[in-house]
């Protein structure tokens, strides 16, 4: 897509830190990293984000990072990783083209997960219901 | 696995807010959610994290999400959602089962992502060459 700055890196554009490439994704340091060595994996044809990318690619992508993702914790010596996908501005999505995030941790890296909250009696269910009207089809 | 909460989840011993089912993988609700419907996919066998899931489930898990979340936009009037996975204690993993979460966000939800930091000079190409080290090889 001609605007797109992953798109770019794909075809080498504009350079990045590539760090794992294959026929259909690729995988390159993120420039603004949550903690270094953070990386993202994309496929390599431009989908706007999980919704519009076809099942095959989604496939490749998650296999990449199951590929990527141990072979990070050794050459970082890093203790766990976090994957994330946003999906949608609300969510904290900035570059249009599908990325996944595959951040390095450390124990006491004071990196704070979100907090849970509760639900109130019976509320649960509701959502549940709520949410099975439109997944009961599936 | 004997004692694994969500082992028993996927057998009926505990009760949960199913919201999706097939053969390998399964989806209900998580009982402290980050959001209101917030959603767990796990497979229905036992591996603690994504490092020790097949490739084969791995891809299931990706196409139940595929599945639901844009469902889940519909049910709850959300306006995106979030991804994630947590592998490894120092990653924030809780229970040693793998699991998925797809959070529902909301425009002004006041979710905080977490900052990105920069690189100095020279040390993003380090990292890359650390990484690549390893990679190589892929």
């Amino acid at each position: 897509m001609h605007d797109c700055i992953f798109c770019k890196i794909v075809v080498g554009e504009v350079p990045s830190e590539k760090v794992y490439e294959d026929d259909d994704t690729l995988a390159f340091l993120d420039i603004s990293p949550i903690t270094k060595g953070h990386v993202l994996v994309i496929t390599k044809k431009h989908y706007k984000d999980l919704l519009e990318t076809p099942s095959s690619d989604l496939e490749k992508c998650i296999l990449t990072i199951k590929k990527i993702a141990p072979k990070l914790l050794i050459a970082l010596e890093a203790d766990g990783f976090n994957i994330g996908l946003n999906n949608g501005e609300a969510s904290g999505q900035v570059i249009k083209h599908i990325h996944f995030h595959i951040i390095p941790r450390y124990h006491n890296d004071n990196l704070r997960m979100w907090e849970g909250q509760s639900y109130q009696e019976g509320e649960m269910k509701d959502y549940g219901d709520k949410i099975r009207k439109f997944t009961i089809e599936l």
